[in-house]
């Protein structure tokens, strides 16, 4: 892989799991790695899963990736742009970028200080469940303010590209109110439907489905670090939530009222909201079918189906995993651009693959 | 497969997705079916996928099975009463069970009437893509009325069994109350979070990650159907819509105020929810064992004992790594289910890890 406009060395603060996967992904592409974090367990954990070593006194970065949380990140900023050498470019990759940007807006060097926030992230944290494949395919925002040097972005972007994510550049304000919106209130909303879950008899419970799972499988999420998120980002969460709450008074008059055309067009609404999310790479939405597989719940079947259907040739858009209570089988549907999908099915059932047409 | 209580024949009406892979399943355990539709194209694709033979005058069903749309429900439960012998059995398989039962309250064979819901379901329709495999290890709840009979309960439970499905028994009220939460309002709240995708500029829509496609996923279910869903259990969806709107306003509060306190302990109480949601196998929690490994603090060891440990054929549960200070080994925690402990411990000791026993 090559990359590009960044040449290394990358140093990574914070060694979590965005941190360590980021420096996996650039060792991945030959590219050094100086680690450091507060916890000094977590450069020492980050190394030995090979994502670099440990910065030492003297050492200088091209490029300097502050991962850490959320409230620490304006003082983590400027503190990266003191120590920086005269040419290092410092970006980071929290999830709000006005904040950030104003923290150093003053700073001597703020040319050299471009923001960024890759769409990735999984409900675990910490060094041990990176991976230099977490953005793979994913969008990476990348947020320049007014002053920042061309030269700059062109270096964080590299850092997108080496990571195999795809770099969306936006300015830090819009940026804020496009998480906003698919991000910080699906969250909130996930985690209100969660919150109705909380307090109820576990009979009803039990009638629990991949719907009611899925909905609310984000709002797992650790509160403290999405109160951080959230709270970072309150005026734009602000604005769209009201609308939220408006709509959501519609839909209660709606179901109270028994008025059946009216819940039909708000759900219509929400259908066609669905099919505005863009295809995965970020091109025009292509029609997508999901190739259902039957997997034994045992270890290494999954890998082995993902190999099987590598092989087939039939690019894997995005896999879901369907575990559902007391069952001995997994169901595994691969989505893949609809006019594959009976290549894939054939492949798979040449390898004995029980599949659900 | 034994049917127990179910001998047959099983009489199907209306051979869509539910209905059709029901009478897959049926069949699958050597028990007769009879198909009908008000479509008949729809009983003859049933029926070439093997799903049983189109009813004819004279058929007498030990049980029928009502799989129309909720709006017809009511009627098509009555017709089937209507026509039975006179020790049939009468289920549906509606979302709502309140309605239906009130529908056929005063029929004289009322007692040979009991409700069910199995909870499962794609985004698909029509009988082409049923499967006898899709109720298996699912909930089904079952939900007699007050003047239900013992025998017609165990003969619909007896149906649920031989589709590999969870039996679930709950009154029809109960019932209603509980799907409120774990569908109907999830579902409305998904169709508003998809809602404020519609309108939005794509170059923000260009962040969406996992998390806003797996919230709002089940909102591209099709609007009619979920109107006629959830129009149909309007009381139970209300009052919980209420309450989920009175709390939507105390995280609008708490946004706007900066109150971080106040937004932690709103996501940690829906972070609660998510835990209430019955686990992965619907069983018990099973005892776990850790197996102590030492690791040389070393680039690149930590990923060679996950290698290792994964081609042992044993699932690691969770993992926790334990650098003692001022030693050149880290003691690293594999979690196991405990009659895999030893398994994976000589394993790993065959590849020459250090285990502590």
């Amino acid at each position: 892989m090559s990359a590009g406009a960044l040449t290394g060395p990358v140093e990574i603060v914070g060694t979590g799991l965005i941190g360590t996967s980021i420096a996996l992904a650039c060792r991945r592409a030959g590219i050094e790695v100086l680690l450091t974090d507060a916890a000094p367990d977590h450069v020492r954990t980050a190394s030995g899963l090979g994502a670099g070593r440990p910065r030492q006194e003297g050492d200088v970065a091209q490029l300097v990736v502050v991962a850490v949380p959320p409230d620490a990140l304006g003082a983590a900023v400027t503190d990266a742009l003191d120590a920086a050498g005269p040419e290092t470019v410092v970006t980071d990759v929290g999830s709000v970028k006005a904040a950030p940007l104003a923290a150093v807006a003053a700073h001597p060097a703020v040319s050299r200080y471009v923001g960024s926030h890759p769409m990735a992230g999984t409900e675990h944290s910490g060094p041990l469940t990176a991976s230099a494949a977490l953005f793979e395919g994913r969008p990476w925002a990348v947020t320049p303010g007014p002053d920042a040097t061309p030269a700059a972005s062109r270096v964080v972007e590299a850092l997108v590209r080496v990571c195999g994510a795809t770099p969306v550049r936006l300015s830090p304000t819009e940026h804020d109110r496009a998480v906003a919106r698919t991000s910080h209130v699906p969250h909130l909303m996930a985690a209100l439907v969660a919150g109705t879950l909380a307090g109820a008899v576990p009979d009803h419970l039990a009638l629990s489905g991949t719907g009611v799972r899925d909905v609310t499988c984000v709002a797992g999420g650790d509160p403290r670090l999405y109160s951080q998120i959230i709270g970072g980002n309150a005026g734009a969460v602000a604005d769209l939530l009201v609308e939220v709450r408006d709509r959501l008074d519609l839909v209660l008059e709606a179901v109270a009222a028994g008025d059946r055309a009216g819940l039909e067009s708000l759900l219509a609404y929400g259908q066609a909201g669905t099919r505005a999310i863009p295809g995965k790479h970020g091109a025009a939405p292509q029609p997508m079918e999901a190739v259902r597989v039957a997997v034994p719940d045992h270890p290494g079947e999954l890998a082995r189906l993902f190999a099987d259907a590598g092989a087939s040739g039939v690019n894997i858009e995005d896999v879901r995993i369907d575990h559902d209570p007391g069952r001995p089988v997994g169901l595994v549907e691969l989505d893949v651009v609809a006019v594959r999908a009976e290549q894939l099915r054939v492949a798979l059932e040449s390898n004995g693959w029980a599949t659900h047409r």
